[in-house]
């Protein structure tokens, strides 16, 4: 009864203008703001940026002070022992000047309705480049508006004095979660009455866990704030790289964080590889070394890349990565954003050797710091360079032009970055660090294309594979750390199989879905039996893919598998292949735009099967991101850190 | 290219008439049947039974001689470096009768859609209550068809010379998987800034692993065989527990085998109990003890709790657990189905306790065993119990009447049970084993109640934290394995959260699902703030059910979750209360049956909400089962052997 008094009496008490799906700050629910904010966790030694901003709304629900923050605000720090101090003594630097800035923004979804915005005046100070070497507990008080006060409670952890590991070799399965592995284990490995004949690379792992991927001030996140968590030890907003979201709109000055690459840089010269099957400008690969509250920088991303954070404020020096490898070359190429230069001249002229195709990658030295940009934008899917080649055409090269077949998947990719970076860690005596990024995991789950999603899956898997061996032959093994791990997941599962030639044979929606069979009816996986026969057949074959892959990708009976959350389509459940005379579109498009800007379900898409609504806004064209735990696998020294349930962040710190 | 080769003569050789949807016979894609099947693991000194079927279809796609099988067929058996000998030498047993038996199928949905079965003619055989006590593999060969072969691999593992922990709890969360683990932590648990203030007991499990979850012969499975594979080390055929399914469709005829409680029993003499908070005859608590194909045997198996399998086939002297509570009364009572005799009167001739309501549970002896039957089928859940509890009229008590306030939760049920086998196996210096299960995780699943689903796991969590601290308390602790796991999951997710109160005000369907906030716009969770409240607010406050749970359970920013397959319905993501004025059925009811047996959605459930069409047949009104790969905590000795990724049947041989 004391606990429901509590409740009721905060109830009482509520009144806040920052509502839930729109919210004044990110992780500001007061009028005065410290970033890193409560909570934040630090490794010794880690580099950061603290602001401070105090607020007045001007009108809303909850104006204060005719909209005019008082200017007096101090920050104070307390911790082992000593009281609280102004951060200006404690760092004995000078106060930075006070900024001023005005934001507006909808208190909620009527509030947007109505086309009211509520706007409030700010006042902010930041003090760059700081940072705590002595592990323990931090306070950490504002004080502001004429008695208000905030605060927040920081973490120092030690830096290990001896590293269990020397190198460390990091993938991002980018969207991967358990039950999709579940999925490919299924398409790519054989069970004979209930016992698989072999199994996932990621399933033999000596570690395993789980990790949280929520956002700072959102439990959904996406790939930016995710990747910085991982990279970092700090969550963060939604479309933040290592940095903080502040109430200005500016992507560049926000409180920045150093990120583990960085560090690893800046303390023991560690050579960084950088390796994702996205435009190396997307979210998950930008995070190893970017800085800004805004993942679509790519101008900036690609500078930050080369040379770091250099405009404006001060901040760790960076040189570039040893090994930057992935698709994204458009963002290199001159145009009127980056002041028409060439960015690829940029990173030759700093030595760099650069390669567009699989065979010229193979023949660089690996002894010298390499770039390779393979396509335009996202580089092609397993599935379009193996099997459903004619799917290549809808793919751009480097330079625009049509895509050719000379280019490499992630195992290439990885397995060079490899050899790159042991040869200059060797040589120079230092570590290695390598980020390598399945990112179509994910790209291909946002489309509802799940075939090409768990061929990205399985290609990561024997990636990982062949990168264990490799690290054997080259005696790296004891050497390194490799995990496994997502940046978040996509509310993905199998709920059954769908007799295709059945589905597309009936006349109407509801005798279209009887062609899904559950439970005992979803048989056995089709994609291990050869093309005409049945499931039922309890032979193992190995498909020419090897195994560990789909001896057949188009069976008559598909799995039946989806969303949690889509938007409006038709589904028939057979592959999208472009010489498929249903005809199947390539990339996935299953919905199109009216002229309102909204989106319905495309019936040139998925043709022949039957219509789905969606649950999601019809302002969009594509799945989401999903709230589950993450898997983690791990290898190596300190794989044993990386079991049981933890914190996106953990993975940082660990 | 070799590969390749090798697919391509595969599929020229394609000739069976055996396809997925539908199967001639589960587990046998020839025409003769080994049971146990090829791959079959068993424990050493495990009894099962033996059986041989020998098939001819008449017609369909691929007859055979008629439809007449050879009268002639003979099981060999070697290993251990001994030749093949017949069956009966080898068990020196006589050979037994041969049986004839004929069956019809459809041998796929157009074969039904045109209403033409295959007839099948059949022989068989069966060698009853049978063991193997030398580990190692075996290979059996049946000859039959006039020189026609089928060949199985059988791997006997050692019974552990010592085993690693005394006593064993194994919960079961019914549909569990880690996505939903992930929801539940964020209704009961505080985030402040990307931090859990607390986490789940669940989370902090020493152990954490996988397992898969797939049936013998369809990769769907419900919860019969799934147990079946957690108890026994087999997996089984859809509605099968401990047994085989053959093609007589007889339930009680099926090749079976011995549990790890039978052999507990059996050769320790250990206690046995059986919680559940679904009618004690469902699949999961039936699973332990019951031996048929099919699971809907509800009398059958409530005699099979007190007697075991005594009818027709020799089989392990079971004279009942020591503690069954549950709901599923309704079975037990008189009725024409069980010769109108009272099953609660003969458990109470065997000296059991008998109770039906929380106050007499707690008041029974420690020392007797014990019947709890608190319901007439499944129990009420906790958010009916706790919160909702206007939604307890739904519920009927064990005798029909009204349901009661007085029922007990998992928690009472589950240290009630404790300590009743603890007192008894102190008294016998025997070990025990207990069985508990959240039911109910799965069946508000299926439902799509997702609420009350979660509040089912919150629920196991406590309780699992009360049973780890009990088993402490009573000095139990480093003599007993806990391990929590599931049967099989459901393709569940949360993909953002909905604004509740600007869905129902909008007008469209495509304006309500404007409502639905994603990624950033998701927010924080709104169900640990006080009513009134937003999920801004950074206190941490214990509601009304302690830490663990909800402070909230109805919030206007509400969780937006489905599932990646479900029916027809209307979703408005309101927590369904039938003190709600809206009004929200409950239990949910998504769809409605129309005249022509199939279903769509019903409009009086979630009203308010928009329309969202399914993707399963129209022929059912519920969700189903899910592929994914569903979680494995545990704690205590041998925990160890638990982590990692594992198929179900490996649960029973730890």
């Amino acid at each position: 009864m004391v606990a429901q008094a509590i409740v009721f009496t905060l109830a009482a008490l509520a009144a806040t203008a920052s509502a839930q799906t729109y919210r004044r700050t990110g992780a500001c629910p007061q009028l005065g703001c410290i970033w890193p904010p409560d909570q934040s966790e630090f490794i010794a030694g880690q580099v950061f940026d603290i602001r401070l901003e105090v607020q007045a709304p001007a009108n809303g629900s909850a104006p204060f002070n005719g909209g005019v923050p008082y200017p007096e605000f101090v920050l104070e720090i307390g911790g082992h022992g000593t009281e609280l101090t102004p951060i200006s003594n404690f760092y004995q630097i000078a106060e930075p000047p006070v900024e001023e800035h005005s934001f507006s923004y909808y208190e909620d979804l009527f509030y947007e309705q109505n086309k009211t915005k509520t706007l409030v005046h700010a006042l902010s100070k930041s003090y760059r480049h700081v940072t705590l070497y002595n592990p323990g507990e931090y306070v950490l008080k504002l004080s502001y508006n004429g008695g208000m006060t905030t605060i927040a409670h920081w973490t120092v952890l030690p830096l290990a004095e001896k590293p269990c590991a020397k190198n460390v070799i990091l993938f991002i399965g980018d969207g991967m979660t358990s039950s999709m592995a579940t999925a490919a284990r299924m398409l790519g490995h054989k069970s004979i009455n209930g016992k698989y004949q072999s199994r996932l690379a990621l399933d033999d792992a000596p570690g395993f866990g789980l990790q949280m991927t929520h956002s700072i001030d959102s439990f959904i996140t996406d790939s930016a704030n995710s990747a910085t968590a991982l990279y970092s030890g700090k969550k963060a907003t939604v479309n933040g790289l290592n940095a903080y979201t502040d109430s200005t709109g500016d992507a560049f000055n926000d409180p920045k964080f150093e990120t583990v690459f960085e560090m690893g840089r800046r303390i023991n010269n560690a050579q960084v590889g950088i390796v994702s099957l996205a435009a190396v400008s997307d979210a998950t690969p930008a995070a190893v070394v970017a800085h800004t509250s805004q993942r679509s920088q790519s101008d900036a991303i690609v500078k930050q890349f080369l040379e770091g954070v250099t405009s404006n404020f001060s901040w760790t020096q960076w040189d570039g990565p040893d090994v930057l490898f992935g698709g994204g070359a458009a963002d290199f190429l001159p145009r009127p954003s980056n002041n028409n230069e060439s960015q690829i001249d940029r990173f030759a002229a700093k030595g760099y050797g650069v390669v567009h195709d699989n065979s010229s990658l193979w023949e660089l030295p690996n002894t010298e710091r390499a770039l390779g940009l393979f396509s335009s934008s996202t580089m092609p899917t397993w599935l379009d360079r193996n099997v459903f080649t004619k799917n290549m055409e809808t793919y751009k090269a480097w330079d625009g032009s049509a895509g050719t077949p000379d280019v490499p998947g992630l195992k290439d990719m990885t397995l060079k970055a490899i050899d790159i970076l042991h040869a200059r860690s060797k040589a120079a005596g230092t570590p290695f660090m390598l980020m390598s990024e399945a990112a179509s995991i994910d790209k291909q789950m946002h489309i509802s294309d799940y075939d090409r999603a768990l061929g990205e899956l399985l290609e990561l898997d024997a990636t990982v594979r062949a990168t264990l061996q490799h690290l054997k032959d080259i005696g790296e093994d004891e050497n390194t750390l490799v995990v496994v791990t997502a940046d978040h997941g996509h509310g993905f599962d199998v709920f059954g199989s769908a007799d295709t030639e059945f589905l597309i044979a009936q006349e109407t929606n509801s005798t279209k879905r009887g062609a899904i069979g559950t439970y005992q009816q979803s048989g056995l996986s089709a994609y291990q039996v050869a093309a005409g026969n049945l499931p039922t057949n309890n032979t193992k074959v190995v498909g020419p893919h090897g195994e560990g892959f789909p001896v057949n990708w188009s069976p008559r009976y598909a799995a039946a598998w989806g969303l949690s959350a889509d938007v409006d389509r038709f589904e028939n459940f057979v592959v999208h292949d472009l010489s498929n005379p249903l005809p199947l579109y390539s990339p996935r498009e299953n919905s199109v735009e009216l002229e309102s800007g909204d989106y319905e379900a495309n019936p040139e898409d998925g043709k022949g099967g039957f219509f789905v609504s969606g649950v999601l806004p019809v302002s969009g064209d594509q799945g989401v991101h999903s709230l589950t735990d993450v898997p983690v696998y791990s290898w190596g020294p300190g794989h044993e850190l990386f079991r049981g349930i933890q914190n996106s962040v953990d993975i940082a710190f660990k």
